[in-house]
């Protein structure tokens, strides 16, 4: 599906008049588990809304699924999938690499997505099209860079500590072999694999809306991502997502190896 | 000693002009260290020159301590050390948390100190005027935030995996005592740290030129800095740098327990 970017950029610009003045600043955070560490500002909640809105204006009769506020009109054959900070451990430790992650299903598949982030002024889209970056340094195509041997891969992945029992083993045979790791990207990480500058992202534990807009866009520029059994991404779990289908077959065929 | 924001602004840029173009590009990458992974680029060399340049023609008589071409005028009073690309494992990867580190020691004491960012805009400095920021969020003077509990601090670190023997153990325990870590952040970590976003830095290995234009940045915020015994952190090594002073005590205490 076509979805223009004036609209990806008025869905971005919406979230941002949000998030950026409370970025560096004093937004309230609230925990949403009483249970462990899981903050979430007022940002969140108000960039998610202004989206929201935005996108019922555009398109009436979709539905939309958020991280913040549940599902409407989830009937629609087009859903669109929102997270309006992904990375909230970032945003609150001043860490510019959070993103605003905004994704388009249709019959459950993803077909556009966005990742914004707007503090470095960087918007990664896209759709049938293509998938295109603007940020400050220029426009253009992005492009997975096509490294098909682990031993010269870059990973990212938020945190070891995320994998737990046999997960913990698979993840530590993958980091073993591979040439350079990287923790606590979130969406960055798959933004940059997107761009050609990392080869490989695994995480477990992800909600559909922590990938759906990113779905498109690594696809879109020549990347490959499944769950750890190889079916589709969209309902998130267990993602691995790579430059090159080699890449990716080699790095799930290393998870599951016993 | 007050070092103009107007000189510090023109080595920020010198250096851009040679890492900017080479960040997310083409640069050639080399491995300083034959055995495991040490990368460095063009942009690493090219913008230590360019730094140098700038100050030479400034302070003719000051000496410079350089991470990529060594020692000159070394017997000086008035040392700059320089780390033109710190965080080049984010560079390499298109994460925009690697910096440009120049500090001025005058008798071994680390006295004003600059880190930039140029892909995001932004500049940290210290001198005996204070401590100030530059960037997206607009201009003004940083200044740590004062958590002094360790179950509320927010820790970065670069990968606990540099920790090694006893230091893991060490490191293990702090991690535990405390609210959020992440990882993965160099130089950026200690900016966050004065600009008041983090609480914690705890780090093993580091080189004097890691660190040195760090020192004024921290402490000028009303931040602590210092070795893990305590002492100068000016020479590296083992670094932890806290929000307060009474945190700071709480971290090396937890540290030292056996």
């Amino acid at each position: 599906m076509k979805i223009s970017a004036e609209f990806m950029r008025r869905v971005a610009e919406a979230a941002a008049a949000e998030t950026l003045p409370r970025f560096r600043g004093r937004g309230s955070v609230s925990n949403k588990l009483s249970a462990g560490f899981d903050p979430v500002t007022e940002a969140d909640q108000r960039a998610e809304q202004a989206i929201r809105a935005v996108i019922r204006e555009e398109y009436p009769d979709h539905g939309i699924l958020g991280e913040e506020f549940g599902p409407e009109n989830a009937a629609s054959s087009h859903i669109w999938v929102i997270d309006p900070i992904d990375g909230t451990r970032s945003f609150i430790s001043g860490v510019p690499l959070w993103g605003t992650l905004v994704g388009l299903t249709v019959d459950g598949d993803a077909v556009a997505g966005m990742m914004s982030q707007p503090f470095i002024g960087e918007l990664f889209r896209a759709d049938s099209g293509g998938t295109f970056y603007e940020g400050p340094g220029g426009a253009r195509k992005l492009a997975t860079r096509k490294r098909d041997a682990l031993a010269e891969a870059t990973l990212c992945t938020t945190t070891p500590a995320l994998f737990l029992g046999g997960r913990r083993e698979s993840y530590n045979r993958l980091e073993a072999a591979i040439q350079l790791s990287r923790y606590g990207t979130d969406c960055y990480a798959y933004a940059m694999l997107a761009a050609g500058h990392i080869d490989l992202v695994v995480e477990v534990g992800l909600q559909a809306y922590d990938i759906v807009a990113l779905i498109p866009i690594i696809e879109r520029a020549g990347g490959k991502i499944t769950n750890w059994d190889g079916g589709p991404a969209e309902n998130g779990g267990e993602i691995v997502a790579a430059g090159s289908p080699k890449l990716h077959d080699a790095a799930l065929e290393l998870l599951h190896k016993s």
